[in-house]
């Protein structure tokens, strides 16, 4: 299946700026298919670029005339033709939350907003936009995942429109409208009786008998990737500038890791000036935090836990890319942060009281964490911070039950208006 | 308040476009002010424009080198300054249909996606980011509405993201997520036991009480014009071309007078060529169809009805813009049709299951009229047809209950997916 010793070029697509699959640890390289572990030293598989071909083609004008989708960045996502999938997924809006900032002593504040993602309403679309794309390039008909929700939401949604056929994996203990946000699409939604732990290790062993794209296993690799637009778009967004400090919530860790990467490969191919400054900042829940417990106690591996937390999204005990996280956040001088149940949902709330976005609950652990980064001189006031908040609040309604005022019910007449509700003014 | 006789230039931006409030019905003009009705006949007001002061400074370009949302169209809305609230509204996907063409027999079909509408997901975010920026340029500090959901949404999340006061009023019976998605933001949810009929007169006698920004009731010539943005950006995204048929939910009516009136503005600043064959099409849920009910009676006037309906974003039984609705419908040589309940959840799953699109009971109930005017050939298969997705299935749940499949339970392991699941390939 592969030929490790050698760069492969194999695909018809000889000028595109995708290499190779190459492993992290040993380096040995493969060809570019649905593979995702190294066979001599089980590391993961990256997607290897040639950034001189890539700097040939690429410049802020070249992405700025190209789609207002993540496709703009199309010459460093891993798919050798044209995307045939998520053509309208990114390029969400990063918003000036100033008043945010001003309750967390912040002066240069912004959110990215991932909660109006196109179709699902979480960053997920960005990976199964790239997923799904490089699946089909591939051959394969079926679509699959496992899931702690928005992943599946995505997959969904994406088979549907593709037309192909598609199972999700879930833990059996979801919100009702991320299932919902399952069914409304016809997959076959497979409800396991475990945790995503157990979800994940269960997807490994049906993957090597089906022959299914598991966009977070055996296409892993390329899914990973898309996550990198995120850190993209932050910085065509700035007017192509590199953040301070970004603050970004932890599951398996590939988010924060690609971000990272996102902005290196900006700053390699001279698309913005290098920010020796910029920090990467990781957010976990207190119920489910192993890289931070890691981060703390100062040790560079992940000591697996059992989650329990409301950030249902968040809740993976054994992370995949938790040691390459923890690396990422170290080697740029960042921290990770956690947060409990009551601060997510104190987390949730100040985001939508100040700055009018509802996020599902990994993004109250993001402003939750920021919170604290904040408090504790971690973020100073006048750096340039980007929270990315990457996930939409109707989809976990759950939690929210009993921390809210409800309506005030009254009559359909002025008296009834008068006497109940009395406003000042 | 108003001299009525002479256009009036009260403001300071001499060079805007926008001039003047005007009747509908006897032409005469007012002052930009929050005022909606006239003082003479009691028609609505509507915004009035320069076009020829607005032709020398708009242009495809112009627009283009504009920002990502619906203020690249600013110079067609009324506000006379900078825009202040909702800055990241509008330019949503355009989204090509072709598996939802396939299955309805129609060979050129978009559907425009407010599903992913920053902030709140649904078309309302246009209307509410042009009132609340209006409402703001006129002194207001408190902000209202009347809503059948989607609208007190959107304006409790832009009141929040301003630091304005706000109070919304929805009827009693809104889908739970319809609820939250206000609470969430800590507007003042007043909740009225009646339907929304009773709640906008109760509101136009509060309107008339305290000194507030109600965005649809003395604040709507404002807020209307934003619904144009949806034809501005379908024009644009089409690639600078007006369709041939449109596909528009009506409850009070104004969304489908001001698609309309989107396309002629374009068209009379030529920034498209003139399409004489531009058909509006009206839908609207059978539980709830006044305009439907004076459409095929042939009647010129709408008899009010009682909604009973799970459209519960479209049960406005007394539509204020109905007759206008009806006329544009009737001018274009378009036609209103009408989805029993049914009729729109198969409209719902039909999007999801063909374009991966999850939209709530309004966005079935566009999906069900398209499919009945391509049925009976009043859309043809190869007319440019675009139809108007205008909210977020995450925000009527309850509307699916009992009408999807659910999920496969299994337990952690190989041989219990095998026994259950069993896929075949
Ligand atoms: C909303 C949300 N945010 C963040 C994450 C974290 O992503 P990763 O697993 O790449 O760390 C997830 C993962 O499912 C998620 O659903
Ligand atoms: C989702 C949705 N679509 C369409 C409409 C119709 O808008 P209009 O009242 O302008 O006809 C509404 C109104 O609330 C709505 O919420
Ligand atoms: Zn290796
Ligand atoms: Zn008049």
């Amino acid at each position: 299946m592969s030929n490790p010793s050698v760069p492969i070029q194999s695909d018809p697509s000889a000028h595109s700026g995708v290499k190779a699959l190459k492993c992290r640890e040993c380096g040995r390289r493969y060809e570019l298919l649905a593979i995702h572990v190294c066979e001599f030293c089980f590391g993961p598989l990256e997607v290897e670029y040639d950034y001189e071909v890539i700097g040939r083609k690429i410049s802020r004008k070249s992405i700025e005339a190209g789609p207002v989708s993540l496709w703009r960045y199309k010459d460093l996502l891993p798919v050798l033709g044209e995307p045939t999938a998520g053509l309208h997924a990114g390029m969400t809006p990063l918003v000036r939350a100033d008043r945010l900032g001003r309750a967390l002593g912040l002066k240069n504040l912004y959110v990215k907003n991932d909660t109006v993602n196109h179709p699902t309403l979480s960053f997920k679309d960005r990976v199964v936009a790239v997923a799904t794309t490089r699946a089909r390039e591939l051959g394969f008909t079926t679509i699959a995942c496992a899931s702690t929700g928005n992943l599946a939401n995505s997959v969904s949604a994406h088979a549907a429109s593709c037309g192909m056929e598609c199972f999700v994996f879930i833990p059996h203990d979801l919100e009702a409208g991320k299932v919902l946000g399952n069914l409304i699409y016809k997959p076959t939604v497979v409800s396991v009786k475990g945790t995503y732990d157990d979800v994940n290790r269960l997807c490994s062993e049906i993957g090597a008998e089906y022959p299914w794209a598991f966009v977070n296993i055996n296409i892993r690799p390329y899914y990973a990737e898309g996550s990198k637009s995120l850190a993209f778009e932050t910085a065509e967004q700035l007017g192509w500038r590199v953040p301070d400090q970004v603050v970004v919530p932890i599951a398996s860790g590939s988010l924060l890791t690609k971000i990272w990467k996102g902005f290196h490969e900006f700053t390699r191919l001279g698309l913005v000036d290098e920010n020796p400054l910029l920090k990467v900042n990781g957010a976990q829940a207190s119920g489910c935090s192993p890289v931070y417990q890691a981060y703390v106690s100062g040790k560079n591996h992940i000591v697996p836990v059992r989650p329990n937390t409301i950030a249902k999204s968040l809740a993976i005990g054994n992370p995949a890319d938790g040691f390459y996280a923890l690396d990422v956040v170290g080697k740029s001088g960042g921290q990770v942060e956690q947060a409990t149940d009551s601060e997510i949902i104190d987390g949730m709330k100040l985001l939508a009281e100040t700055e009018g976005i509802f996020a599902e609950t990994a993004g109250g652990v993001t402003v939750a964490c920021l919170k604290k980064l904040a408090e504790k001189g971690a973020i100073r006031p006048d750096e340039l911070t980007v929270a990315y908040i990457t996930g939409n609040g109707l989809k976990t309604m759950e939690a929210l039950a009993g921390s809210l005022s409800q309506p005030v019910s009254i009559d359909p007449n002025l008296s009834s208006f008068r006497q109940i509700v009395n406003p000042k003014s």
